[in-house]
């Protein structure tokens, strides 16, 4: 496969992101709906919102997060060669992003900064049916732009990977833009998250560029592949983005996902859940497992598996750092071949 | 029951301790041994050594914690009425548990230091057999003295309760002091929890002579009473206890907790528990129990079923602060008169 690690790339992937601590409460679902917040989404907010919202969370659990983030730290629990360029300031929350990516073996090559903004924090409110809103205040990722970019990093990885967070802020946006070409100007590869269907309803049109002109693997869930597209059903977007990238990894919560590639088309059951507890990082690590399942060469179809595993399990848990082994699953997904977990 | 809140008390209790953020993560007890460390006890560490320790740490989760204030909120979260005494920086540490306290619903009225050392916290290292060692650094605690005390709380809770950890800084002691006088002087009771084998081993004879003078209600687990007492053993601690205080609370972790009151004496089983993950916070929530049922009017075998259930239910999770409602316990521990969930 054209995504398997090079001899001459240290790592298999290095991701861009928004480098978030969560914050993590269970809530009923009418306080975000009083709040305004998007419900099952992600909403920006600024400080004296966040306090806001914060002062009506309940007792709360902290945890480092941020979507590519979380992704890394899976490939990196996985068993592969993860980095991460992301911005936090030298506070708190930002001791504790840099200490725990580098505790799941995550390299990360940032400084912290020495001023402006705080740390970012993502306010994560956990609803009775295990779905959950997010409100982030971006706080030092907000200055993240081309000039964080570790382009030796990235010329040194077989993939780099963009959340489409990143597209709410231009700076941001320019480094994406800026590390894709890096990128492939070593011939390596790029994915892209979309993140979230209200982050596609922004930036659809800067979104379609980018992946027409830089996107080697796409990951997009249903409600964002359809706005995207602006389509109203899942097949009609299937259809649609059939073609625009080498590798499009659509997924679809209980549902599994699909996978396009060229002619080649798998359809990949959901794992097997005991107990959904918390859904929050079910996205990132399924293109966790799909992007360490690729890059150590594994089939299409077996890394899709790896992506059900671990989304599969990474939902068991609150937060979105696996506080069970996710190694164990990459044999596992080479060894099934139809249901998982069954 | 003498210690049942009367009718001109606002408060159940009011609590005196450090105010930490715990960073909890599991950790083999080798990590803690080559540290030097006090395999199942606190050591007090600086800022250098706490950043060192947690360097070796693997990827943790953060929650407010602190002896007392465990307690605090966990008599809230069974109905009681609390109030907290304790001193934060105004950083992020510090709004996460200035927030973790009012979210549980107790008083926190300090406000937030602006200088100064930043907010305490402690390192949890969760072993295999889930036992914990701790390392703290007390950061903003350090300066807790006689001028944060909120007298108008104290002179409104039923009891006011000191934890034995802020003996290792000598304006806490002293504010120990003044609180446990200004209680008295009211007409009101106090208690005190022993904290740490280690702590009663440096400041024996300060807490002997806080204990003769001023304690009515005494916790302290088997390491830290025969420490105490220098005795070989439980029973002969037993019998050196008897008598210097109105009530002792004597826990043995499996194997319960004996509650001794003038002639009056109760063996309490430990509440079966399914499976132990963290034995972090077992003590905070078994006085907290016992305080709440007592302050209820419950009588002492009730109430110290009821500091079995709640200790009981802390350890079969990670962190101190309870994430399964606590309240249906005091009717649990009310009901029940032999075996505890048998």
């Amino acid at each position: 496969m054209f995504f398997q690690r090079p001899a001459d790339a240290r790592f298999d992937v290095v991701g861009l992101g928004n480098a978030v601590v969560d914050v993590i409460a269970p809530a009923p679902t009418e306080v975000v709906v009083d709040a305004g917040l998007a419900l099952g989404a992600m909403t920006l907010v600024d400080a004296d919102r966040s306090d806001q919202l914060y002062a009506r969370m309940g007792q709360g659990v902290e945890m480092s997060g941020g979507s590519c983030a979380n992704s890394m730290a899976a490939i990196a629990a996985m068993g592969g060669a993860a980095a991460f360029i992301g911005r936090v300031r030298d506070d708190q929350f930002g001791r504790i992003f840099v200490h725990d990516c580098r505790a799941a073996g995550v390299t990360f090559a940032n400084e912290p900064v020495t001023e402006g903004a705080p740390t970012a924090r993502c306010l994560v409110f956990v609803h009775p049916d295990s779905q959950r809103s997010m409100a982030t205040y971006l706080g030092a990722c907000v200055e993240l732009g081309p000039k964080d970019l570790q382009p030796a990093l990235i010329a040194d990885a077989a993939v780099t990977f963009l959340e489409g967070y990143l597209y709410d802020r231009a700076p941001a946006k320019a480094a994406c833009l800026e590390a894709a070409k890096l990128a492939h100007a070593r011939g390596r590869k790029v994915a892209l998250s979309l993140s979230d269907p209200f982050c596609v309803d922004r930036w659809r049109a800067e979104f379609r560029e980018l992946i027409d002109a830089h996107v080697d693997l796409l990951f997009a869930n249903e409600a964002e592949i359809t706005s995207l597209f602006e389509v109203e059903s899942f097949d009609e977007a299937l259809q649609a983005v059939r073609g625009t990238v080498e590798i499009a990894a659509l997924t679809r919560g209980p549902k599994g996902s699909v996978l396009l590639a060229g002619d080649e088309v798998h359809v990949i059951d959901a794992a097997k859940v005991e107990r959904v507890v918390d859904t929050t990082g079910a996205g990132d690590l399924y293109a966790a497992g799909l992007i360490r399942g690729l890059t150590e060469g594994l089939d299409l179809a077996a890394s899709g598996r790896l992506a059900a595993l671990a989304a599969g399990q990474i939902i068991q848990q609150y937060g979105t750092r696996a506080e069970t082994p996710l190694a164990p699953l990459v044999s596992e997904a080479e060894r099934s071949r139809g249901a998982l977990r069954a």
